[in-house]
């Protein structure tokens, strides 16, 4: 039987890496593919502290697929965050609680379900019901993960009732005590101590075409906003040359407080675009916003609103 | 509450019609939303005999949307076979068996569910399970109809086990006799005898854009394809004018035996896609295409294919 690829989008975060895991486990179960988890790019360090925590390996790096490999995509659907030569691959199965994006489609029917939540594994999780699948402790913390990384410990404003009630089953299940687990998982991830100002705007960095205007949006989450701010010229200085390379028209940086739950923003490019979507003005190519924590509710609805017009 | 509006495909057939009435039913049971269910052209004389038969009464016509209008589509997705004004509409939900077509996109995370079966119907039939919600024989009725009328009563490829699965249970809960209804419901809709030649090339007609190029793949199903083709040159003329009024470049029109399972096909435009996709020779404007009953896997992707080359 013909290897089935299940991947999230590049850039993983701990939701992509994660929930291609868990429905490589729910799939083995239903047995109808022969699957294999894999990942798009570097583990960054809060996947790292929950892969250790319940001792599983991360999946095998992927870098591109060929014509009519049969795939599933978990956590994202546009081509332009996905794996080289998505174009021409046999797309069975998208998990996903995002927009569809202008750049995705498929040439024939297929499963698709998303779900206005805040991760991807909320929605594994109702898989895992409606299939009728015993969950294990391990799959459930894998769970738990997902939900604490995308909502920010339930502080982003994407997350749902639905999320909240998945999360406390789900950490019962798993044995762990959610805030304590969760702070220490996101802190974890705030360790940007490693990361040259190249590797830090690429950490978690999603592409957007809109209207075909082609912008970046990457995010770092951290325990203090002076701290990422140090290196200001040379993350501006990274921000340019991926922009050059990339034919990037606006590049926005956001480096968010996990604490106190607010962003600051660096902006190169259509520095315009970004003014008026965040109705803020942008000085020596950055701005404070408060409260904003969320790339997908906060940040890109408002750029796409701008640049519709 | 805001209205929600739920509709099928532009020419709906009977999986259009039913599925969004069916729709309907499940969420004034679950209670969220304020909806309503709507049609996007004339009922055809099959989907006529269902309502008949089970003294349902038609949606209403919807002929465009406003801004931000909440809306949740059935048994499509792309924007060219939707409303007047889908764009700029809210759209909250998707139910659907089709590929995601490459003018589908949303601006926010939706409820979006499709499955590789038959009709929607099937898919809906698993959100009553899921819900668990009691279903009543009329519902059963209607789920079980849209399944006869897309898969032409389990003959065409697109068929899966599931239809075949599910509709034996709705039979029972219908309490009718799969084939003599089944039957009785695909001869109604044969009865092409009151339509002009511009009306029959509207009965159930989809356009689609690959690559650019604009086409128009329309069917009609019936008992004796001589008996359509009697009208032959009538058709062809409003096939020409339907593709100058809408800048089409391919005109396919399926003429469907659903007794025998074949199809007559008048092909105008760029006749020489539809030679090599269905690898014949177009002699007069038509060729006979043994087997051919399904416009979504043997049509459709047979001309993508060749479009995308």
């Amino acid at each position: 039987m013909e290897e089935v690829y299940i991947f999230g989008h590049q850039n993983p975060d701990t939701d992509s890496i994660l929930s291609s895991l868990i429905l490589e486990g729910l799939e083995k179960t239903l047995g109808e593919y022969n699957v294999k988890a894999y990942r798009l790019g570097k583990i960054n360090k809060e996947t790292e502290y929950v892969l250790n925590y319940f001792g599983i390996k991360a999946p095998e790096l992927l870098e591109e697929v060929k014509e009519g490999q049969p795939v599933m995509l978990v956590d994202h659907n546009g081509f332009d965050q996905s794996v080289k030569g998505i174009e021409k691959a046999n797309i069975i199965r998208v998990v996903d609680h995002h927009n569809v994006a202008e750049s995705f489609k498929t040439n024939g029917p297929l499963f698709y379900l998303a779900m206005p939540v805040g991760c991807t594994a909320t929605i594994l999780r109702e898989m895992f019901k409606v299939s009728g699948i015993k969950m294990d402790k391990i799959t459930a913390g894998l769970m738990l993960s997902c939900i604490i990384s995308d909502t920010l410990l339930f502080n982003s404003p994407t997350c749902t009732d639905k999320d909240r009630e998945v999360a406390a089953e789900l950490a019962e299940l798993a044995e762990v005590d959610i805030n304590k687990y969760g702070l220490d998982m996101l802190k974890a991830g705030t360790d940007l101590s490693s990361f040259l100002p190249e590797e830090l705007i690429n950490i978690d960095s999603k592409t957007y075409v809109t209207n075909g205007i082609k912008y970046q949006v990457a995010q770092v989450n951290t325990a203090s906003i002076p701290d990422v701010l140090k290196n200001k010229t040379e993350i501006e200085n990274a921000m340019k040359k991926f922009m050059e390379e990339n034919n990037t028209e606006l590049f926005v940086f956001l480096i968010t407080d996990i604490i106190e739950n607010n962003s600051q923003v660096i902006v190169l490019g259509k520095q315009e675009i970004a003014e008026k979507a965040f109705n803020v003005k942008i000085e020596d190519n950055t701005a404070f916003l408060p409260g904003v924590v969320s790339r997908k509710k906060q940040v890109v609805p408002n750029i796409d609103k701008i640049i519709n017009g």
